[in-house]
């Protein structure tokens, strides 16, 4: 039961910080000698070295170390796992992986601090995130990233742009530039930051295909460069100074997460021209990643309506060749603010069905305010299951051994085994002894809802054993 | 906007009773003169005579009353009114029509009493159900029914072998019998009852196929009729006794429910050849209820993996040869007790989007107890949301303009807009509030997330506004 053991570590509650320590040493020796201005895992995957890195993803997904190496060689997969993140447990995301599942912590000017971000990082850690970003926009951008980085055993990203917007004397975005940008890049990279959203997509000439829709521009990032562009009358400084980023992301192997500025905010806006051109230039900057070895993802949206979700992966895997796709939700109904998670999570699945690698959660506070611990773990927990019906859907291997494991254990009445392999053990066991709380409950052949005679479950197993029904026939 | 009206009434919190009262005399008088034994939708369909039931449905959907007329005369579509039912607000399932959503209350032998129950149907309905079902199987099964349909302006659904097993004076479900059935749906009939669950597609020769099953049966009447067929060695008499039970839904104009005893339970059961079996049986039954002019929806799984979700849809439009579905989740995973609603919204909206024409709702409660008040409201609120997803993705006319007008005010950050067009305005309001509770926050043109400057929707209104974006290129 190797999958399932892999699947569930996040139930054990064991604290990040134990597979921090765990990983240190380990990685620390993969890593001796990795040095140079190239040395990205699609760098080693290319000249066909096996890294320590893809052996332990490969591990971790059941997949033979030889096709982890070949899928990242291709650009179909990223491990990101920058070399200054020692702590790191490498993990995979691409079509050939099981499902992943990011969440978004950081705080922003109005509310949060240090502490706050780290009780969050480990509630997604403990709920089974499988990377986390840290976004935060507020105070102390740098010591809370060196706080994260420092206890997190999955990979890390960010959007640079936030750090470099505040580092502007005058706060204003028109005064960002390609100098201040590379600056911030490489200290974070330096830092350890495995992977970071760049907005290199979005073009001066896309800026007119936003005029018909609802909602605009919905991406911080996006908005900041859209702004720049149209002041000083330039092309996007991140697109045109791209290599220059790539040469950092070389040397550290952060992976690229190519932004979708353009990405819909409603879904009167999915799927129109803007966002579909802005893919375009991403497939391309996708190809000048990899003819440097940089790994690449692509993101993408956001709010799209259940019928073009399918489409848009499709889409993604022709335009941008297969680079593995990190979508955001997708929300399938704009009119469910505080329940965001659960919309979404219906996107997510069927967004993960159809080919996208890793799904960015939604938490409940989505377009209402900043998610605290709870809205993290509620988040996560909607994000995990909608990865693994992802899962079940594209039948990875053994990804439905969990739940025909839980469903043995329902039918035969085993309550603590039912609520020890559930999701969220705590919850479970909360709901069924609301109304059967009693200790004797526990080997009790029913709950609440039918009562001690209608269970269907029981009844039929006795009817089945009494009529002993296909031997007679 | 009536689409939108119709849609988000629910939304206006309407006390139900006041819906009652207005209806009661409307609907008298398209009853009145009504009589004979056969006076269901379906007849006066076939006759071409347009009922006042199927012009009031036609209005609350958008459709011309002649479609509503057609589809149910040919049996895609179901009107549940039952004639003794006057306080009814007439409404369509149907692929035709919008995707709907029903929601089970009632008590068990374990818990809840007529109160809670009214407590329930209460909230479903301001939460926007469509249909209930009373599942009842504890005490007073007569009395909290009776009480249901007095107070209810939504169709209401049972499952007579409970109140049948709790009449048999032994309580063993092998000492039931037709007569008592016959009795027992005839009276509920007669009480108003809209639509009924009969398990009369599950047969002797399907119960062999259950063997290699990880939960058997998880129906509770199915589990009950093939306890009795295998005690007995007898066909199922709901099968053998079919059209007496369609005499006395013509009489009354009972829907048929036709029960899917065979439902997977789990992931690892679903699509096997039980279920499919009996969805045979089942589609035959159809076609002898619509030779007696009886209305009737197929009820479907359970438990089926996303990638076989649209698949059983198509199944049972073909074999049941275009009968409305009515399915129950489904599940997409099975590892998720205490967030089921969630795990099964993902199928259900998969399901509605592919066909299904009524969702039966889970909550979070869904294999761990009885559902109280506050899991009626979270399940039917996620099947609202799921079922909306659906009628977007099926491009049902009208279907994106709740989600248009909401994005609209959210991009003009008018809080107070936004909180009223929300699925659940008191919970968008306090996620909201509980970061920037201030009077002065709702003209605020940002939220915690971003915080004042990062709001990425502000950022690039004004950089376009600056930038003239269009014009100059």
């Amino acid at each position: 039961m190797r999958v399932i053991e892999d699947d569930r570590r996040f139930l054990m509650r064991e604290d990040p910080m134990e597979r921090v320590r765990r990983m240190l040493q380990r990685r620390g020796e993969w890593l001796r000698g990795r040095t140079g201005d190239n040395v990205t895992q699609m760098h080693y995957a290319r000249l066909g070295t096996l890294t320590g890195e893809m052996e332990f993803a490969a591990g971790r997904e059941g997949l033979e170390p030889g096709v982890v190496r070949r899928e990242v060689a291709e650009g179909r997969m990223v491990i990101p796992a920058n070399i200054r993140h020692v702590e790191l447990e490498p993990m995979a995301i691409g079509f050939a992986a099981k499902c992943k599942v990011n969440a978004n912590i950081g705080n922003s000017a109005v509310t949060s601090g240090g502490r706050e971000e780290l009780g969050k990082l480990k509630a997604a850690i403990l709920a089974g995130a499988d990377t986390v970003m840290d976004l935060s926009t507020g105070r102390d951008i740098p010591q809370i990233r060196e706080s994260i980085l420092r206890h997190s055993p999955v990979p890390v990203g960010t959007v640079p742009i936030y750090e470099a917007l505040e580092r502007v004397p005058s706060r204003d975005p028109r005064d960002l530039d390609i100098d201040l940008m590379l600056r911030v890049i490489e200290e974070q990279a330096r830092q350890g930051v495995d992977y970071m959203t760049i907005h290199a997509g979005i073009l001066r000439e896309h800026l007119p295909l936003v005029k018909g829709r609802l909602t605009g521009i919905v991406s911080r990032g996006g908005g900041l460069m859209a702004g720049w562009m149209l002041h000083h009358e330039k092309q996007n400084f991140l697109y045109t100074h791209f290599d220059q980023i790539s040469e950092i992301f070389q040397k550290y192997d952060v992976t690229y997460s190519l932004g979708d500025s353009l990405r819909p905010g409603c879904l009167h806006d999915a799927t129109d021209e803007a966002q579909v051109a802005e893919l375009r230039t991403l497939g391309e900057l996708a190809r000048k990643a990899w003819a440097m070895d940089v790994q690449t993802m692509i993101e993408g949206p956001g709010h799209i309506p259940l019928d073009q979700v399918a489409h848009n992966m499709r889409l993604e895997a022709e335009i941008c060749h297969g680079a593995p796709f990190y979508v955001l939700g997708p929300l399938v109904v704009d009119i469910s603010p505080g329940y965001d998670h659960l919309a979404s999570a219906i996107g997510a699945a069927a967004a993960g069905a159809s080919g996208a690698s890793m799904l960015c959660y939604i938490t409940p506070k989505e377009h209402l305010g900043l998610p605290d611990e709870e809205d993290v773990r509620q988040g996560t927990i909607a994000y995990k299951i909608a990865a693994h019906a992802a899962d079940i859907a594209r039948r990875r291997p053994g990804a439905r051994d969990w739940d025909d494991e839980l469903s043995r254990a329902r039918f035969a009445f085993d309550w603590n085994r039912q609520f020890a392999l559930a999701i969220d053990p705590e919850t479970a066991q909360h709901y069924h002894d609301e109304t059967l709380p009693q200790d004797s409950m526990r080997s009790a052949h029913f709950c609440s809802m039918c009562g001690p005679k209608y269970c269907p479950m029981e009844t039929a197993r006795a009817a089945l054993a009494e009529g002993n029904g296909d031997k007679k026939r």
